[in-house]
């Protein structure tokens, strides 16, 4: 009950406080605690369980917020898709999770035929917007539902689940229980990231677990929510002044596009307190463009997983400044989280020798979606093990060396190699290939596929990319190929040594 | 394991950064961890189990801070002995918690004896100053002991046994577990109490709740502390000058000893930021004075009890000014605390009507020690009922209006009427009494006893007193007396009828 425990906390103290803003709607914390309590209510009268699944494939809305507390409200727990997947990837992670309702809104009522048809599960489909034949109307059972007190379910129960690319084809389930979101939005809080004056922006995608941080502290600290269904750059800038926004979560891409923006002087920015961002560390080049566009803004890097409910360490304003020592470090590790860097064996390495980033504290993910096997070799003796390769200074700040797992971070989204290479694996003219990451100014990294075709066969980009997009999500897809006719080069293990592939790349770029 | 990865998180960052300010000693934080793992190995090695109680016995030292750290670090509960206890009440409470183990300093070893033979469960006794035949050296033991990692103990794991006044002649054992004590420790830092730059002073004594907050925050948060043994006022100036203490807590009686010294204006007390009391609403006119004299301090007054790991409610600086709306409220809920105010059936009445406080969240005690029954009355339905009558404005303050328990808070200590009442009783020539708390310029509350004596016997105020001190602490002994010869007036349910017996006092002082 620890999520509805925060929302009825700032209902209680925070009652007429504005608590959303969305074109068109202010809702006040009152309000949004009325509407929750109904809108699980609805849940439960439609038959949804303690444990269900409820899936919501939508953009960002004030409803998207009340349904991140509606449904834990009912008991159930949240299955948000990602909606920049492709339709086979959809399908399979709702096949995974088994939901039982399915909450569209407009702009992806055009899957839902695909998705019905490939998801059974789905027995009851709620939309925000027009109702297709045999769906319910969300503000229609919200207005006709009785409040109902929180379902009494314990501490740890499940409270969504995250999908995170696989190293293999599928997509892992991360469940996340209601106590590792409370407890995250509570360390956010402790690290003075949210005011109950704060004016936080949603423009990442609010199916992420990055924007959820948002959605999460904002209300634990009873600011105020301004929501836009999707990133564009002039519309940000003109929310930030429109609204007064304190705190907003940007990708290192949507950054630079903001900065760029033609109409950029145009806009009083002033309001922001915090600018948050990202999966990688900042370009400096960036940064030191950004620290002088926006001085009166402190700048915030988080370094996490989806397996931690989110960032475990973070590095604050005050170090972000050109040619500050540790300016390229992912920051020092946040309270509640004990963040040691190990060898082989699991034991703490010295500090300044790279070893393992593994993870404890009560934000660790209760497992992956019915994977015992793979949370078991995810978390060992309590403690989740990144697959980072790092090292701390003195002052515990973790510097990022390397990841082990073959993981890509390209405009803030995890992509998994393995998952793009076994896509290309499926074309008939691939005899090997392998997917790096290669640097990238717009990217941070982009991925690059490495291509040697069989013998005699002849391979297209174009029939490529198309054979991909078909198969797994656009930003997957790789942006560049590059075609050789000698295998490619081997480790011991026999696996492609993709050091090798990407060292070029990388020391070009230095 | 929490409250380890606390410690160790903040000797990861803050490793040579001052830990503890004692006379004569300076420690960093990698010091005291290195001290805390020695200290909970050689309990260890001595034979204590998880789950056994270590008692400590002593005056504020920074070794009793690394005590709060290193029982639970291997896997035991520290149960502090109220040292203000008379003999007797000291052996009831250890013969109920039974600790194989007590830690004593000299400045109580002469109750030592008198303790060892009340109480067979002590099998080992260890020392932090003279050694008596039989007893270890703690700093000898922490030499000579292995550094061992913390005891992998689930997070609800019992870390303490504090006791509380009970309502009947013995006291009961509040059990407070690793998350709980950690849980409020983040609260705190959330609510802005503590920083990295903290010092902390300790002068309230540390077997009590209150001062354990700042055992907890100060540790999280990585600033320092400051340990005087005892509460004196002048010392209290003196170290918040010469160590820069930026948070002290005491309670209203200290406060006014410090202000009345005739030295105070000779000490700079402009280090102060946080100058946090509790108990019970500050006097207007205490704070009047001390807004003037401690001008740069916030005040910050701290409303809850032991069975919620300390505070629930926090009345912040903002709100603490002469004539201010809020200055007689308890303050509104902190974060991760529901707070409730509920009619006689455990429903939530509307805002501005009294009922009794009800507290949920992740600080609620595990229970009272060995006792199910008054467990399962304090804690219903997952919240406890505090027995404090109560309304709540619309703003979420706590306006506490009467207490429902019959307790006494006097000198910032709970005193419940019916163990005096119980200690009176036991004097032959005591009829009928009544233990009733009357306003006190100095204690806030002090204890006043209305006693029928036996038809014909003779009765003297000093032979009660001496009768009531053999019994019960010196701090719950009557300050008053008042004899009748009528019966007290009775309620229909055939009690003392308190409120009239209370009245004429508090209408006089208003």
């Amino acid at each position: 009950m620890l999520l509805s425990l925060g929302l009825r906390r700032t209902a209680q103290l925070r009652g007429h406080h504005t608590a959303i803003i969305e074109p068109g709607r202010r809702l006040s914390w009152a309000e949004v605690e009325d509407r929750v309590s109904r809108f699980a209510s609805a849940l439960r009268v439609l038959g949804v369980r303690t444990g269900d699944r409820v899936a919501v494939m939508a953009d960002n809305a004030g409803w998207h917020i009340e349904a991140y507390f509606a449904i834990p409200w009912a008991g159930a727990a949240i299955a948000p898709v990602n909606t920049r997947w492709a339709l086979p990837e959809i399908v399979d992670g709702l096949n995974d999770c088994e939901p039982r309702v399915m909450i569209v809104d407009d702009a992806h009522l055009d899957l839902l035929p695909g998705v019905l048809a490939g998801a059974p599960s789905i027995e009851i489909v709620i939309s925000t917007g027009a109702t297709p034949d045999g769906a319910h109307d969300l503000e229609t059972l919200i207005a006709q539902a009785r409040p109902m007190p929180p379902e009494p379910v314990p501490h740890d129960q499940l409270a969504g689940i995250f999908y995170t690319g696989g190293t293999t084809g599928r997509s892992k389930g991360v469940m996340l229980s209601q106590r590792n979101l409370y407890m995250h939005s509570l360390m956010m809080i402790t690290e003075d990231m949210f005011y109950p004056d704060s004016v936080g922006l949603h423009v990442a995608p609010m199916f992420h677990l990055a924007d959820v941080g948002t959605v999460m502290g904002v209300t634990m600290s009873g600011g105020s929510h301004v929501c836009l269904p999707r990133f564009e750059p002039e519309a940000t800038l003109k929310a930030i002044q429109d609204h007064g926004v304190t705190e907003v979560y940007l990708v290192s891409t949507m950054l630079r596009a903001v900065l760029d923006h033609p109409n950029f002087d145009q806009y009083d920015l002033r309001s922001l307190r915090s600018m948050i961002y990202g999966a990688s560390p900042i370009a400096e080049a960036l940064l030191v463009r950004a620290l002088e566009k926006i001085p009166t803004a402190g700048f915030m890097q988080r370094y996490g997983m989806t397996e931690t409910t989110g960032f475990f360490c973070l590095l604050k304003p005050q170090y972000q400044f050109v040619g500050g020592a540790k300016l390229r470090s992912a920051g020092q590790p946040i309270h509640g989280m004990d963040v040691r860097i190990v060898d082989e064996n699991g034991d703490e390495v010295p500090r300044g020798a790279v070893g393992e980033v593994a993870v404890s504290g009560p934000t660790l993910m209760l497992g992956y979606w019915r994977r015992p096997e793979e949370t078991a070799q995810a978390i060992r003796g309590g403690r989740m093990f990144t697959g980072d390769l790092a090292h701390m200074d003195e002052d515990g700040f973790v510097f990022v060396a390397d990841r082990l797992k073959d993981m890509i971070i390209s405009g803030g989204e995890n992509i998994y190699s393995g998952e793009v290479e076994n896509a290309l694996y499926r074309h008939p003219a691939v005899a090997q290939c392998a997917v790096i990451g290669i640097p990238s100014e717009k990217w941070g990294e982009a991925v690059h596929a490495v291509i040697v075709p069989r013998f005699g066969e002849d391979i297209s980009q174009a029939a490529l990319d198309q054979h991909c997009r078909s198969l797994i999500a656009a930003y997957k897809c790789p942006k560049s190929y590059e075609f050789r006719t000698e295998p490619l080069p081997l480790t011991g293990a026999g696996k492609v040594r993709k050091y090798s592939l990407r060292e070029p790349y990388w020391k070009a770029a230095e």
